[in-house]
């Protein structure tokens, strides 16, 4: 006997095949034990080692037609750096991280609710995977094997696509990873990798099939997928990180934490971009943090306040002439990912916490404070992912927070907020079981004299009934 | 002083200036204890009793406009009843209903993750609410007060947009919500109505300031939102529930489940509306159940066998020549909303499960089973919000869940999933503090000798560190 429905809704082209394999690897997992995704995991390490030289040499082409490009002038060479596999411990860490990930506890059949709603009736909410991810990122290769390993531990299937300039590397890599898949229970469609925009675009528009898009790239790829697709997405934007330096600061702890802020790594998205200053500080605490900064090759774009504190002083600071500029609305709303920072004067705590609900990306800002009110206003006030005392706003950050590894940071709103790890692949599903000797119904409750009450009694486990 | 920055992003638009006013109302209401959230609940209350003649006047306004367009059968008869404010208790439960949602936990300031990142650097994970919520919904007008009591207790604002038929209704009730605002520290344009489709086409273009969108209605209404805003969609779409028959299913638990998962309450989306079959019990159960059906009042649509198996009983079941009809392919893919009910035979547990995965709107399934390992395959294998085993689809309901209210029923597979209480609508914020002498800075950090390690002991609290 067979079905005798057919679906008629989409056509076989080649996105709408690609997504329904990814849709069936996804729910035919389901029934799979998770020990066996944890094996999955070890299999495709193995399988990478085994055809490391090929990958290698895959790289080396993608490579060599990068370094054309910046030899034209048409590429960055940061960004042929990043595509490298050969620099550093790159190959290693790749390796290292995919054991670190199948370590990591399972995010899935996590009771986080339960309760007898009756005798016999029982209530579990328990965390399962989200289905099918859609993830998007840009030239580092190695971001395939991280991602699919954290796709594959929370039971998520995803459709992978790298940039173009990555192109011959990804596709070796998820061969491997294919290959290592077919020999386990964890169905070999399970990760897919796509190399054209054409598919992204195509794939976009199969939210029958594709649960979550995650972009990791530039704001503007973000935007231009969310004006794009019903399909939720979990951007992982920029990063417009700001301090504030309070009237209360500590001297000493404000220039430790603004100079590790700005300086630790200038290019990272949790580097902060804008300091603000209470116009009290302009005198005292102010002058010591700049010539930090400006020893530190930072350039200074300053508001009119906070330039001519500068500039009255004596002797003058050090760099002054090169190094301290004056900003324009620009500059506030501008991501450096340089050794550039914003400067802006503020009369009040409720000011500087407008300014960064109205400026910052929401994604991680600090202030500098010796008093409990200003922290506590600050950390609540301040709608971003991080708010943060007296720390710098580097910390924001997967790894840092113990979560073992992370899918990006999150500046949504919604689902995950912050950096994700895999607690961010994961949503729930509530079942409910009747165990009584009758069948459960709903009509035998009621407010009317005779009909059952809800108990709504917490059943005290952590164990999904399955 | 005042900052050198201006917002010229947006024009002063009549959607952007309610916009921004709900975006600052969330943020000044951030510093305000959540206590004067619900005094506002309470004083939201008195004014409603205040105002209750004026608003039951305006109501009597929008029946009898709705009355002629009903004569005039350009309206059903069910709409104009959902509209009528004094229809038995319903003013009294909307009374109650701010009562018991003030009386509710509060979902915010709750600490889900917290950790030790190094001695004096605690990083804690703290619920908190989204943001603005753009809420859409149709006809009920004392949805309007259901909202605006579960926003403002967990502390965010909204905007609302009723259906056109209750505008009166609706414009009076929120005037009583932001007259009742005035006399709190909440602000009054915490909760805002608006009246027009065109309102909503701009504010869907607003993503700066609003934060979720959450159509209440039909599936086309959540669709056409989706396609046409960045801002993320909380959809309640429509319930398109199943119940499989296994073929080792208990008759009488068969029967009194699948009876009132129809008959209960049809237009609700928790109902059922296909009853699969596995094969084997389409000669044993199946006439029975079908019988329970048919004296109910039931109409079938049965594929082939199904049809055939109760054809050629003898005696023929009542009702069979008017009740029991052949199916088509779009019977299953039909939300009935009625008596009415679709029926598919299939040769086992795993092409129900494949059934209901492709066609099932993954709101609430159910498998009548008495084997432990059919339920279990059945609770993992199905991908929708609720899989019941033994028990009605229409226990799926946030208040028989033991929430208290919902906000709806979310069959997305981001954020909330099934009934969404006021846990779904708040989020968390990363809150670090730096308690040490010197100010917290991730350069000391790192695998090198000399440099420090992360610590990330788990911190035992339930309480924000504000």
């Amino acid at each position: 006997m067979t079905s005798i429905l057919h679906d008629h809704e989409h056509e076989q082209t080649p996105a709408v095949k690609i997504a329904k394999a990814a849709k069936s690897a996804f729910e035919a997992s389901q029934l799979i034990p998770p020990a066996e995704r944890v094996k999955a995991l070890h299999e495709i390490r193995k399988e990478l080692v085994n055809a490391k030289d090929d990958i290698l040499v895959a790289n080396l082409r993608d490579c060599l037609a990068a370094q054309a490009e910046v030899d034209a002038g048409r590429m960055s060479s940061s960004l042929l750096k990043r595509l490298d596999l050969t620099k550093g411990d790159k190959w290693d860490s790749l390796l290292q991280g995919i054991t670190d990930v199948a370590n990591l506890p399972d995010p899935t059949g996590i009771v986080t609710y339960a309760s007898e709603l009756d005798d016999n009736l029982e209530l579990y909410r328990v965390s399962c995977p989200i289905g099918v991810l859609l993830v998007i990122f840009e030239a580092r290769p190695e971001v395939v094997v991280n991602i699919a390993a954290l796709a594959i531990k929370s039971g998520n299937a995803a459709i992978l696509k790298g940039g173009k300039e990555s192109n011959d590397t990804t596709q070796l890599l998820a061969q491997a990873i294919q290959k290592a898949l077919s020999r386990t229970s964890v169905p070999s469609t399970y990760i897919q990798a796509i190399q054209t925009r054409a598919e992204v675009s195509a794939l976009l528009a199969l939210d029958k099939y594709i649960d979550l898009v995650i972009p990791r790239g530039s704001n503007s790829l973000v935007r231009n997928i969310q004006n794009n697709t019903r399909i939720p997405v979990m951007g992982h934007a920029e990063g417009l990180c700001s301090i504030f330096v309070d009237e209360s600061a500590d001297v000493e702890k404000a220039v430790r934490v603004v100079v590790d802020s700005k300086t630790d790594y200038p290019a990272a998205c949790n580097s902060v971009e804008t300091l603000i200053l209470h116009e009290n500080v302009l005198n005292t605490i102010w002058p010591t943090i700049a010539q930090a900064l400006l020893s530190s090759n930072v350039q200074l774009l300053c508001d009119s306040p906070s330039l001519f504190a500068l500039h009255t002083l004596s002797p003058a600071p050090e760099n002054i002439s090169t190094h301290v500029h004056p900003s324009t609305p620009q500059s506030y709303i501008t991501e450096h990912l340089t050794l550039t920072l914003s400067v802006l004067t503020v009369p009040d705590l409720s000011s500087a916490i407008k300014h960064i609900n109205a400026h910052s990306s929401h994604h991680t800002d600090c202030i500098l404070t010796e008093n409990e009110d200003s922290a506590s206003a600050f950390c609540r006030g301040v709608d971003s992912a991080g708010t943060f005392v007296n720390a710098s706003t580097r910390f924001a950050d997967g790894f840092r927070y113990g979560f073992g590894t992370e899918v990006g940071i999150s500046t949504g709103k919604i689902h995950a907020r912050g950096p994700v790890g895999l607690e961010g692949l994961v949503i729930y599903k509530y079942m409910l079981r009747g165990k009584g000797e009758k069948g459960h119904v709903v009509g035998e409750f009621g407010i009317e004299k005779g009909k059952k009450k809800f108990k709504h009694v917490p059943i005290e486990t952590k164990t999904a009934p399955y």
